[in-house]
């Protein structure tokens, strides 16, 4: 399953349309050519339903949204899902400020979501306005462990079941699930929290792996939360926060199935 | 006294509101990471009030500005004061154009600043309009030296006067002083001026170390300046400025306080 | 003959104003200082002019051109023509949407170019309309090859003759011409493809380039095409797409003349 998903992103190299934070944006961009697609990045409200056209993929990350860029979404994510395009969503800092939340609430609204990304926090915050803030950060309170990843599944599935996305929700233990099928991932290393942008890639290579493997999503995004984590493990941690950050995309551009099959941690939850 | 401060940091993990320019702005995340703090960059006015709200520090830096942030970071800054959460300004190329000295002379009359950093000629330019410039680097004309450093101290005493702010200068010799107390600092290494952006991060994590050590303002600064100049000196120079770059942020993660204590160059100037 | 464009860069250290997406920005930042160039960034409409007056070159890239930054590019490249600066064109994707293409038309109306560089997709966009767009990438049928680089020479010196601006075409074969004299060029790697910005810091650096060595701007855009490219072959390929992005910039920062004169692959074409 994993094997399929990671070699079809490679041999379809899939365009994605990026409307994403002026943050990490460069990482999002390399990392997309380190999984084998390749990276457009266009915010301009003129444009967006022309460069979503001739990509495979739209991908949305609210990170330093402003007036002008959220209108650019909202275009880009009606004409994505108008070519049947996948459309991925990072709501990032959702519970923050207002402007987000309202933001969030009209593209769920206008737009239909292939994926939805976020840590536990902006998930929660999305579906129900009660994740607690830590700025970008999922709070303490909400994370996930062996006791409560049952009711964050449960929760998940019912939030797929009414926005008709796989939803998936990343930290310590990674959740991947749509209203019927859930998998729990354990891949991935603390220290990723060290370091800026892994949620803005992962949700960049999630557009790139519903793209490239249509009709088989949720392998696909599991696939792909698998390879993030088993990168940020073989990673080098050894110097810091900045290297290890380029070492984990060095580790995704130079990953092979074998490794990629034998450091997956994934099992389906029952 | 650098101890306390540095380790005050890690302990409390400020999050900082960055509205800062577009070139280093993933640096300026990394290096709030590396230091042990949290980063949020929001420039969109409708949101600034809010983000800064939670947040416990703000980072105003000019660098790429335009009319759309200019209103931000004066909303923000207004917000900022109002909760007693310490402001930093960095003054990137002021004197590069009438609208960044208009906009510095903006904020400095709407927003009390807990800390001003820049180079020689920036500080020159918002203190007295006499900087020269040499785009966003200082000019040579300007550089402070064994012999100047006493006038150089002066003169930021009376802007510290005359502001309220903490000043800081940073070139070959640093300087970090109040109205009554200064510090000159000698930690660094020349090639940090062949790398973009060790002064957007610099006045990043300034607002880290004041927010997470109140009352002890002028010791936080200190600390700070010392800890990217013993970074600076530590750091990998063999390769070329990008490694460097990387290797200073990977350097600021893994200090220690007996690394930072015994590299630490600065005394009080009497 | 690149010998001295090379050293006549570290000599007069060009400052070089870009204005530039927000996805490269700060490796065109840190490139510039690799080579010994000096850079500044600023797109704001009411700055451009004075931003540009105080610089010696200015590099458009059209990136992630919005209306607003589109403006300030027409303005800076009109200012910068009136003080006889040298002025670079990326036309980044030129054919992925309606507004690049106008953009490009309506800069080639108002501002004359000293040098346009991009791929032979968006290069034959830019003169015929013709190119097919992959995204920001050439495309496979536009590829350059020594069977049809003849006619791209052809093609290449025609649009100089047109537009006035030195041509080049960068790909597995570059192209450096002018109406009257051409250079092909075979230094560079396959996996400079992998990365994201080799483009845009080529611009940024052939804005330096020019600037520091008026009179010879063809010599000046052959020595920095083969920098780059002897760059790239030099650079460590052994860890991934990132590292070897990073890599480049060290090995353009440290590289010497002896190792860009022994590197250097070129050839008058006749």
């Amino acid at each position: 399953m994993i094997k399929a998903c990671f070699e079809n992103v490679k041999k379809s190299r899939p365009l994605v349309h990026n409307i994403t934070n002026y943050v990490t944006v460069n990482d999002c961009a390399n990392v997309l050519l380190a999984c084998g697609a390749s990276p457009i990045m266009a915010d301009e409200i003129d444009e967006v339903e022309e460069i979503t056209t001739i990509c495979g993929a739209l991908n949305i990350n609210i990170g330093t949204l402003n007036k002008r860029t959220i209108e650019a979404m909202v275009k880009a994510g009606k004409k994505a899902n108008e070519l049947n395009h996948p459309v991925t969503l990072d709501p990032v800092g959702i519970s923050a400020s207002t402007i987000r939340i309202n933001t969030v609430k009209r593209l769920l609204g206008e737009v239909k979501f292939t994926v939805i990304r976020g840590n536990i926090s902006e998930i929660k915050s999305l579906a129900i306005g009660e994740g607690k803030t830590n700025g970008v950060d999922a709070s303490d309170i909400d994370a996930i462990n062996d006791d409560n990843v049952s009711d964050a599944i449960k929760f998940a599935r019912e939030l797929s079941k009414n926005t008709g996305a796989i939803i998936v929700i990343t930290g310590k233990i990674d959740i991947v699930t749509d209203a019927k099928t859930s998998y729990i991932c354990k891949n991935g290393h603390a220290m990723m929290s060290d370091i800026s942008g892994t949620g803005c890639m992962l949700n960049a290579m999630l557009a790139a792996y519903i793209c490239a493997n249509k009709g088989n999503e949720l392998a696909a995004c599991l696939s792909c939360v698998t390879l993030l984590g088993v990168a940020g493990e073989r990673a080098d941690k050894s110097k810091g926060n900045t290297s290890y950050r380029d070492s984990i995309m060095d580790e995704i551009y130079t990953m092979t199935v074998e490794n990629l099959e034998n450091g997956a941690k994934y099992e389906l939850f029952k």
